[in-house]
């Protein structure tokens, strides 16, 4: 999917800001990427310091190909945020409360250009739909399942995006009322049960004794561990569970599920796919295709270039408006 | 709401198949039901023998005003069919399996105007956000408890319809994996535990034994029986948890119950909100207001005529399409 040859002027400049690492590169309206750098996350809990490492990340990429225009700024970004002003606060990065990105970047790089910002998980969906599982389908959600448990939703072939920008939350689906409390404050939520730390948990519980990540617990499933097998076993079901519920509001004819959990293949996506099948019992949620995201790696940094590209993969002029008025 | 004054040229011709009855009308862009018919839904096997009901319901409607044009037909039936072709099989009508309920509305009422079909509930939420507790609210899910558990969702001011007309099944949300059968063949849904029938079984195992029906329970409930109100509670905390996960991926403002199970009032309203508070962590879902219906009953038949009306409260010549044609 990434290419180093420049096929298309739409380009644009992309940046994902997540709790790992932080990414930036140009991407061409054919997912193709032009350049591309890529640093550790800081630890750090000044909004400053995260912030030059950001400008220094992005001027990296532009210094690459300093004479290669770009027609907008797409950002992806860890929630929550405020949306479309993205004022970010993400969950795993305590420096940045309220901090303005969108503002920041169009500032520093985006004057008189399309600037967008969305959920991270919501990028992914997008780039699934646009060059990933979801392509020609127009009733898609992209799901990630990974240090979190997120999503996006395309209906009629449109981005959904909700009342406050925050549709596709569906790490957040009951799958058990009487389950573990989550870090959103509900309880039973099938990112409480899915994401990596919780398998990760729930594997060492059950006797674990390797690296206690939900990658180490993935070779563990792959190495026949019993404890490892069923911690995969237990966050696959609850997926599976979450999708029949979400299937049902949203009749979507496809859900392509990505992230570092996800890429554990079978381990997870048989039992998901069994849970499944028990509680879908309707015909169009039968239907439903659940299949691995197609777009793989950099699927988040593509759909934030995608953000701000329209059909035709222009960049779109709709963009072009200031968000930074509040009102 | 309903009016018997004429005030607006653009009426629609409104029929409303249910299970328990068959309702028709004529109905205004402002809801103003100009002439209206009811029958009990005749118990049959014979397919023809309810289309010659639902012919004379509708007769007798226009003969109330023989001289009143119409603009369009809209009609609200419940489900599955299939969509937006309207052959119908509703559950709760064993005559009918893919009955053509569009096209024959159509060839006898329709020809030359536009005629739309959808999920009896759906139309609740659409008549909801045009005319009740939706209105001036971008992103509202309209949702049904009575003897099945439906909705339907408007999405940016648009009605969400999914890759195959089903979208809104908020019936079909897993609220306890291991709770009871549902009759999609699914288990633990919020429908086979909140829907009418659900509520008098259980009520009924608690030890009540006055009317086995949810306006029974309702009735013994607002009475103080222990075993009603027991019912209602564990019915209208399943709604709760199903809406919680439903507005996490769905980011809507507003939703609006209504039926008659939601119409007993503070015994199923306090537990919803009690579960959904429980739930509901992050700060969107939580601001979401979940409140009654504010349309009432009529709502469907409403419903079915705004399914041809345009943003303006005209007849959509966009609906003047021939469906018929399955390709």
């Amino acid at each position: 999917m990434w290419s180093d040859r420049p096929t298309m002027s739409s380009t644009v400049l992309a940046l994902d800001v997540g709790g790992t690492k932080l990414a930036a590169g140009l991407v061409t309206s054919r997912a193709e990427l032009l350049c591309r750098a890529e640093i550790p996350t800081p630890e750090t809990d000044d909004p400053e310091v995260l912030w030059s490492a950001v400008t220094g990340l992005v001027d990296s990429v532009l210094g690459q190909r300093g004479d290669l225009p770009f027609a907008g700024v797409g950002i992806a970004c860890g929630g929550p945020m405020t949306w479309p002003r993205g004022e970010v606060s993400p969950l795993n990065i305590p420096a940045w409360r309220g901090f303005p990105l969108l503002e920041r970047m169009r500032a520093r790089y985006g004057i008189g250009l399309p600037v967008a910002i969305h959920n991270d998980a919501v990028c992914v969906a997008v780039a699934e739909h646009r060059w990933g599982a979801g392509v020609g389908r127009d009733h898609v959600l992209g799901m990630v399942v990974s240090t979190g448990v997120g999503g996006g939703l395309l209906l009629d072939g449109r981005r959904i995006d909700g009342a406050s920008g925050n549709a596709g939350h569906i790490g957040h689906i009951v799958v058990d009322p009487a389950g573990p409390p989550c870090r959103c404050g509900g309880r039973g939520c099938v990112e409480a049960i899915a994401r990596g730390p919780a398998i990760a948990a729930y594997a060492a519980e059950q006797g674990w004794t390797g690296e206690a990540s939900g990658v180490g617990v993935a070779r563990g499933a792959h190495a026949g561990d019993a404890a490892c097998l069923g911690a995969f076993d237990r966050a696959g079901r609850a997926v599976g569970i979450a999708l029949a519920s979400a299937v049902a509001v949203l009749d979507v004819e496809l859900v392509a599920v990505g992230g570092g959990i996800a890429e554990a293949g079978a381990v997870f996506f048989d039992p998901l796919h069994a849970a499944f099948r028990e509680h879908a019992g309707l015909d169009f949620v039968r239907r439903c295709e659940v299949v691995p995201a197609g777009f793989g790696r950099g699927s988040s940094l593509a759909g934030a270039a995608a953000l701000v590209l329209d059909g035709r993969g222009s960049v779109s002029r709709f963009w072009d408006v200031d968000w930074s008025d509040p009102d």
